[in-house]
């Protein structure tokens, strides 16, 4: 039986790669193994693979009765929904540790880094396996992608260091340029569905017993999304009515001026003063300096609600 | 402020050495850090460190306020009481994936090997710092007891492989010689208080709902505890009656004809049937073959649990 690795749900650039990467890894270690997506590519990650000719994983959602590696999350709620019925051999990450248990004895290499692909990074040099170009290549991409170009909060040495290593094996020198064509790709919202942009990298959190979606749009230039605004805040309203959610979050990440316009739709708007100082005006605030949703939103808002 | 490392409650000779390995590690790495003891030596722990000269850690029960990194356990049950109100940093462990989760990104190091100082060898070596020839003597005793000198279902090739670097550092060419001394010591009962003796190894775990504890007594001989084992039964209905569990059992494994006998005190005693096959008798039940609570006793319990 074929094991599989795959990332959370709505798979962003570091789902997709750490899942392709920590297959390649473990296949060469010997392991029959695939990588998998809990959903479509999202139009970045296709730039990436297209960009290093590297196949998509197969786009899987159900993983009863199989063996399994969690990448770049350990959340219940980000994981299948029928992860309990799988045996999980493993989990590589860079977040928070999650809510995911299991009954018997796993490998977790979780560190607090950047990016998943760091740690695979590091996991191919500590086994002594080469790392090929195309997976050097596209971990490179989901840590610029991860790190917004280094600018992000998340951002350690560690995954400046192993970008430096990967360039090499890869061959790229301009990791600025290469760094903006990507985030041209993520910005691009023309012709997409409003509530396909809402989804393009979102999560559900459990809050001290409160439901609360967090979604995240990282663009170039805020007004980009000028002409849709109104649209995404009609949209996040209709989404936290269908959740039964206390609040949906929108970040609007501007990552050249390197902050944030967060939308809110809150049964409790007084949540978001508490957590980051600043009052919602029109279900509006600007939050200079906030690129992270791990590191910068996340945690105060949790601090908030328990 | 000093970062501390502890391992699990009743804290046996893994958890003890491996706080002192992983504190040794990061202070080399640059960490204000110092390991800690959640409760008093046992004697097989005692006679480790005074064999290779090393200081025992200071017993700490309460970690509010503190940095720490958690060794050999990641469930709360295991943990202390105000984890809570703790920051941890990582967790270093060769254990299922349990309960405890965190609220902010940290370094998780978690394997499917037989000791927690196998995955802190490794780290070393990885991270490239010299291992200490104390150091080193305290990991070898520590997998040599984990693994019962290689004989239990949890030993992999890694720990046999990492041992066999540890012996050369520290000097020690004959393992199960070394085993065998320092089963002996941890075979000891005399003069020790039954409960002490319940409590050597004894860990409480939540099985779907219900309240389990489960202790073992690694003995290089079963007949040691003839005198004795009517006390142990009659301490073990006791202890079941203080902590409102379901079921408390103690395992008496005898290390050289490699099985368990099994002493139950439960609400239910067809759960133990469910779980192993064999039906006690007179609350006993001897299991051919079941050296590990991790491996073989914890998750069919908590299988015929579910």
């Amino acid at each position: 039986m074929t094991t599989l690795v795959f990332g959370h749900k709505n798979p962003d650039t570091d789902s997709v790669c750490a899942a392709i990467a920590l297959a390649d890894l473990k296949k060469k270690l010997g392991e029959d193994i695939a990588p998998a997506a809990q959903g479509e590519l999202n139009p970045e990650s296709k730039f990436v693979l297209d960009k290093f000719g590297v196949a998509a994983p197969a786009v899987v959602t159900s993983f009863a009765g199989k063996d399994v590696y969690l990448v770049d999350h350990s959340d219940l709620a980000q994981s299948p929904d029928d992860l309990k019925e799988a045996n999980i051999l493993g989990i590589v990450d860079h977040h928070k540790l999650g809510d995911v248990t299991t009954g018997q004895p796993l490998e977790c290499w979780i560190w607090p880094v950047g990016c998943t692909c760091t740690v695979i990074s590091r996991m191919y040099k500590y086994l002594g396996v080469e790392i090929p170009k195309d997976v050097a290549g596209i971990m490179l991409c989901a840590i610029l992608s991860d790190t917004v170009i280094f600018k992000s909060a998340t951002c350690t040495d560690e995954d400046k260091a192993v970008c430096a290593e990967l360039a090499e094996i890869c061959g790229e020198s301009d990791l600025e340029a290469l760094g903006i064509e990507m985030f041209k790709v993520k910005s691009a919202v023309e012709g997409t569905p409003i509530r396909e942009l809402v989804f393009r990298d979102y999560k559900d959190f459990n809050m001290s017993g409160k439901g609360v979606g967090v979604g995240q749009l990282e663009l170039v230039d805020l007004s980009i999304v000028d002409g849709i605004k109104a649209d995404l805040e009609k949209d996040i309203k209709a989404l936290k009515a269908e959740k039964g959610h206390h609040s949906v979050l929108l970040m609007l990440t501007d990552i050249m001026k390197e902050g944030t316009e967060l939308l809110v739709a809150s049964d409790d708007e007084s949540v978001i003063e508490k957590a980051f100082g600043v009052a919602p005006k029109d279900g509006k605030a600007w939050l200079p300096g906030i690129m992270s949703r791990k590191k910068q939103i996340v945690p105060d808002l949790e601090k908030a609600f328990s």
